[in-house]
């Protein structure tokens, strides 16, 4: 008999095929008739199999955020791998040897002259370089600040002109855009994304440096830009399973949630209406970026909850406190009863886990195991 | 040549085996000369190297947070080992399966009448067990809450009734401490934890009930504690490593910390007076328990700093964002240098990492690699 999720031990995640094929069928419909590359950013699932679902209907390009996915990703087929946090110089030989394998063009990104210079250094050793400027589109994260991009030349000549090393383009990321929760405030920030790395594109061109890859995106601005011109490709990465928090600032619906946490309960304490189960700050992480716009979200909603609004409220290592403005209904949550949560933040939830326990709801009952994806985490 | 921190790839987890061997003896020299076991909560740690050095004093028994935890450390050698979450009737077939191998006595708990019963009805089938019952001493969690404590002669009677399982005794974890912040504090919330198992215990024995186990315990309130009497063990955890959030309570002096997150410098931000290291929301947590004592400890100040208080005041999944008041020496933290951040909350943290790195501060440099210890994660 196949497992089915009463026989899964708790806590442990599990993933909806159905809703994650959704998922990525609704961002292949926004960027493919744009003729705009889907890049996924595989820090989210950072599991072979949604990578491979993800990029079915892409030229395979791929963004990872540690070295253990580039390896991983590497192993697993994938050959064009963007490395989208900053690189440091005592990362570069790893990042040499990985190249050295068997064509896997491991790309990555620096914002800053210092690096630019010890790329184009260890280039010189016989190793080649891949590498593309990160622009701050108005997150205030890494990346040189638009529309000010002074130094970008600098560092785009020190790449193009070293021997065996590729300036493959430019990239930003519109992280700011998680702080917006209309469609309106979305398309302004993809609209700053695609502003500033198309500009920076035209400096570098017009300075006489090749500039092919112009790359944008977060799951917001990829679901609600109205322009993509002159970005060749977005890099979204929540979107394959979504969460509270693209749910709350109206990246997805509810029911575009594809992932969620299994516990079980394990104590009732009626004197102060709450439950406890097995799934806290390690379990569910201890993410509250959902709270922002949904104050109510604690550490994560119950799915098909007996009461309106039973969340987590709190959390210890391995203890999740459950609470609801209603008298809670005991009968229909005894002890030993499993119930969902769904995450505040799937990237962050998902890192606590080894595996993805897969069903589907539309093709199975969605309590059968289908499959299991592994996934790799730590650096 | 040696590894040292120079040679590590960030981000990874530094331990300070000299901090730590101080922190055990501290622990030690509280409760030895009280007649009080030592069961150190592993949760922390999750390493069997750690977990022999705090047990080197006492009898060797532990207790855990997870099934997997159970499993490593019986493999470990480990004999008695408290499962410390409460059971449900589904992970009772495991339970069995590992008690099975080998006199491993591990030991579950529970704080209700169904669970009982269902470990009297899996007991039938042949397998033993062994369970402590839990009370609330005050912190909300899981219990039977002292003083009414009604239910628990019930609960202890199913237990003690039914062939093939033993009623250990009681346990108390007064997590309430951690939200104070003085000695006279933490000292009245041990003496709660010592009243609630006492009492306990007691009502147990007076109903004819054995209760060899009288189990409390929380780092501060086992550092702090004025009176032992009638309690046979203390279970703290995080006071292996310290962390932020023990220092601003008191329980441990800033000296005390064993454990770091080692970065890279990845980015300079003069605009903003930031920098960003590569070690974010997974590699430190997104635990900001310290800030409740420590409002500018942020996700974690950074060790040895050159201007006061530089701390990681945000996080993406792999960005740290680091800041403090004054402005920063750029030319002190130039990008491609390594920090070390004191984690929050030690056990979260440290949740992320497959090993340690050890170091010695006092038998060595503090910067050579003298070994590797491995942790277990997961569930």
């Amino acid at each position: 008999m196949p497992d089915t999720l009463d026989t899964l031990l708790t806590p442990c995640l599990v993933l909806d095929r159905a809703v994650l094929q959704r998922n990525i069928d609704r961002m292949t419909a926004r960027l493919k008739p744009a003729g705009v590359q889907l890049r996924p950013h595989l820090k989210t699932a950072k599991s072979v199999d949604v990578g491979r679902m993800a990029t079915a209907a892409f030229d395979g390009r791929i963004t990872v955020s540690t070295l253990a996915e580039a390896r991983y990703f590497a192993t697993g087929g994938f050959t064009d791998i963007l490395y989208g946090v900053g690189i440091v110089p005592s990362k570069l030989p790893s990042i040499a040897a990985l190249r050295r394998q068997g064509g896997v063009n491991l790309r990555v990104v620096t914002d800053n002259l210092p690096v630019a210079r010890a790329i184009a250094d260890a280039a010189r050793d016989g190793d080649t370089f891949s590498v593309l400027i990160e622009i701050d589109s108005g997150a205030g994260r890494a990346g040189l600040p638009y529309p000010d991009l002074s130094g970008l030349v600098d560092i785009g000549r020190a790449l193009h002109e070293a021997a065996d090393v590729e300036l493959a383009g430019v990239m930003t990321h519109g992280g700011h855009s998680y702080h917006e929760s209309t469609p309106d405030g979305i398309a302004r920030v993809a609209e700053q994304e695609r502003l500033a790395v198309v500009t920076a594109a035209r400096m570098l061109r017009e300075a006489g440096i090749p500039c092919p890859i112009v790359s944008a995106g977060s799951t917001p601005t990829a679901m609600h830009s109205r322009n993509f011109d002159g970005v060749t490709e977005m890099r979204p990465g929540v979107f394959v399973f979504n969460d509270l928090d693209q749910a709350g600032i109206g990246s997805c619906d509810a029911g575009d949630m594809a992932l969620s946490v299994m516990a079980s309960v394990i104590g009732h304490y009626p004197h102060r209406n709450q439950l406890l189960i097995d799934a806290g700050a390690l379990a569910l992480s201890k993410d509250i970026s959902a709270q922002e716009f949904m104050p109510r979200a604690g550490y994560g909603f119950i799915k098909d909850a007996p009461v309106p609004d039973l969340a987590v409220v709190a959390c210890s290592q391995e203890h999740g406190f459950v609470q609801a403005d209603a008298p809670l209904p005991w009968d229909k949550l005894p002890i030993g009863s499993k119930v969902r949560v769904w995450p505040n933040h799937a990237c962050i939830t998902a890192a606590a886990y080894d595996r993805y326990h897969v069903v589907d709801s539309e093709e199975s009952d969605g309590r059968t195991i289908v499959a299991t994806y592994d996934r790799i985490n730590g650096w």
